[in-house]
């Protein structure tokens, strides 16, 4: 037929998809030719593209030479050799396989009924995945209590989604102290407290949930403590003020920090304060014994989020979150109604959107494919790159590392020395040249006033060679 | 290498990618022998998979022998021949083609610098769609004035963030008139206002933007009238509330009914309120000229949303949001922040997530590949089947059609006849038959207390066949 239903013939589909899979292979085999950052301005692909799409359908061969010619001219490699800029985007072949079969199944698993098998292998993997990084019994579906994990889209949506739960909690609770009171009263008075080294993420969830967010000191070493906690919420309380939510990050995307989830959990669990903990990059490491120090007082959190899109080797998008979670944005209607509602869990409850993907699918195969062993090697390899490239920086004077080295991220600066300018002035200008060679790809940070260089590691591609690459344009550039 | 970085070998992936192109394709050819909605009852699958992730690798052939076993065996077939139950999601070749290559590129594109090619394929498809779809040039990047379009996940994100966007408009219009207000003040009296036939997803918006959502009887009809809508403002406005938001929806998923945009359109004109147009499922229809007429009155909306996920060819997830929007959603971080922020377009404050995929490349792929013609016909064949269904229905005296079909739904239901029953009781003993039946699966629903069955035509897999089946059983079933 002229216009077939699925857009192509089957048999054009199996060689198309073959002449794809070929050329991601090969993609990923010779991408230490490609730059990390591409030499476009803004508004090139325009040029590129035709005003209009086309009238008839064009040939498999069109579409496939257009690829490198205008979706590689302007692509932000992040997988390239050269590419140290954010904390790596997973990129599997077993996530790569599962993605197929979620599209090629294609439902919309918003609810038990919408699909039993994409509900019940979520609630299995988010156990398999909370049991592989040691978390507390509470996170776990099959534990005891009303706890288990759901995968949402992004880090952005999981603090979101706890604050707006943490919102409805404090709302309920003050209605029912004094049923005089309006929620917006309630609303207008409740604060966020947060790191000034968290994610932009955080102050994004309190503009969208309407609630002040209060950023703590987390100091030179950015790090929040349980004093720094203590006295903000003494002070708000004092201008009658309701503390609700703390989000603690385990590993800041700035500095890899980590705020003392202990000290901050016991004051919670005083205070009744939802404690989130937003451990999207580093709580992959948790896979790894002789790294789960760095959660030291997780118990006392009410949830946490990590991403395996980052770490883990399942492809974007994957973010898991564990908590008590259920119902906080509950609303029914009745076409989605269904027998089994009490019975199930119908994650749709749980996240913004209704419809969701099979994602649980790239959980189940990078885990059985790779496998526990082969993802703390992953890990390990990380780690181990982060401290050859802290060697490299030690060995040259002229340079120090800003922030301890405890996974896959360098923090570095140009020291004064006797230059007659500002530190930060100086790491300025070598930022800048840096991004004008375009031999490698960075994105500097700034903590306590102090601006620094970030070189992270443990990207799909990444080597010592790169590595080396990487530090000679350094130092060649300083 | 043993935990080779991408978890498996390229060979390995290569051979097993071409097993999942075949399956896939195999699954859609034989999808006809799959029951719509599956034998299983709830927590089937914690005993087909073991309690945790193993430990060493497993093989692809053992992962592969499971997607059968534990996948399939509860799978809601959404492209099966006897699913009628939701509006069909696209499931299509080209899609595919695209997910394959975004899975395999892995780039996260929340600003331009993030990938360049990732932000300016998606301004430059969304143009091409909104051209496809004739709307307003409002609606256009490359049009004048500062509006433009962008892919959320899905139409309950797009309804959210535009209710967000003017939330933020009538706080700041609120404050520069009075400001001693408090924004929690102003929030307070905001209303939203939308059909009672409106999905869910507008209820649960108000729940997390903390608005007041006012529902509108839709009447016998389903539709909200310019009367309806001036009548509600009227009384809230001598009650002190704020008319800020109407979301107004063309094809409701109840009955596929149209509010009358052009009379909500002008009202909101006057009174500066945002109108939102969910027209998640009939959007895509505006492709065919003859179609257009549904969305009379387009051209005064706010925004403008329809899901190319449902009923345009691409697969899920991609909700296609046109509007004024920007920077509603802004917090800025240093290690955010590039040279080119103030040229370009960062994605990341249209919506909700930070991270985002490359999911223009499925619009591109199969826009290119189906053409404008293609998914002419691919829409015309859903409301042929929807005529065809309905003139079954008409047939056969004892049943009626509730609504008028115009796209791909019909709505029917018994007559009493001379039964000493309540027609909704006979309705639900029908449905009730139907479903434990489960050779087709039906949602039912219900506007202004008349219950009935609605049968969504136009999945990749239906036929003129499928709907002689579907006919048959529930006529079996009456």
């Amino acid at each position: 037929t002229k216009s077939p239903r699925k857009g192509i013939e089957p048999e054009t589909f199996r060689n198309a998809a073959t002449t794809m899979i070929d050329y991601v292979i090969k993609y990923h085999k010779e991408i230490g030719n490609r730059q990390a950052f591409p030499d476009v301005e803004p508004g090139f692909m325009r040029d590129l593209l035709p005003s209009d799409a086309p009238k008839a359908g064009e040939s498999w061969e069109d579409v496939y030479s257009d690829i490198e010619r205008v979706v590689m001219r302007g692509m932000t490699h992040w997988n390239a050799p050269g590419f140290f800029a954010y904390f790596p985007t997973a990129s599997s072949f077993p996530g790569l396989l599962a993605d197929i079969l979620c599209g090629g199944a294609t439902c919309i698993g918003f609810s038990w009924v919408a699909s039993p098998s994409c509900t019940e292998m979520e609630t299995v993997m988010m156990d398999w995945l909370a049991k592989a990084l040691d978390l507390p019994q509470c996170f776990i579906h099959g534990g005891h209590g009303p706890g288990g994990g759901v995968i949402q889209g992004t880090a952005s949506e999981s603090t979101l989604i706890t604050l707006i739960a943490a919102r409805s909690k404090v709302i309920r609770r003050e209605l029912s102290r004094d049923p005089n009171l309006s929620m917006y009263d309630v609303l207008s008075r409740m604060v966020v407290y947060t790191s000034n080294c968290s994610h932009s993420s955080v102050e994004k969830a309190g503009l969208l949930a309407m609630i002040e967010v209060r950023k703590l000191d987390a100091g030179r070493e950015g790090i929040v403590t349980g004093k720094t906690l203590q006295e903000a919420i003494d002070e708000d309380k004092k201008n009658n003020k309701i503390p609700t939510f703390v989000c603690a990050t385990l590993g800041t995307t700035s500095c890899c920090s980590y705020d003392n989830v202990d000290e901050i959990g016991r004051i919670c669990e005083i205070e009744d304060i939802w404690l989130h903990i937003d451990a999207a990059y580093a709580g992959a490491a948790l896979i790894c014994p002789e790294f789960r120090h760095i959660a030291n007082g997780i118990q006392r959190a009410t949830s946490f989020n990590f991403n395996p899109h980052k770490w883990l080797m399942v492809n974007f998008d994957c973010s898991a979150l564990c908590s008590y979670l259920s119902n906080s944005a509950n609303v029914d209607a009745l076409y989605l109604e269904h027998e089994t509602q009490q019975t199930t869990i119908d994650y749709r409850h749980w996240q913004i959107p209704l419809g969701r993907r099979y994602r649980s699918l790239k959980v189940w195969f990078v885990l059985r494919m790779v496998g526990i062993d082969g993802l703390q090697s992953h890990i390990r390899r990380g780690v181990a790159e982060a401290k050859y490239f802290e060697s490299l920086v030690r060995k040259d004077e002229r340079f120090e590392i800003v922030f301890p080295v405890t996974l896959g991220l360098v923090c570095l600066k140009l020291k004064r020395l006797g230059l007659n300018l500002e530190e930060n002035v100086i790491n300025e200008e070598l930022n800048r040249k840096i991004q004008d060679d375009r031999r490698i790809h960075l994105v500097p940070s700034t903590v306590h006033g102090i601006y620094f260089l970030r070189v992270a590691t443990g990207s799909v591609n990444c080597s010592r060679q790169a590595l080396d690459n990487c530090w000679d344009v350094i130092r060649e550039m300083a």
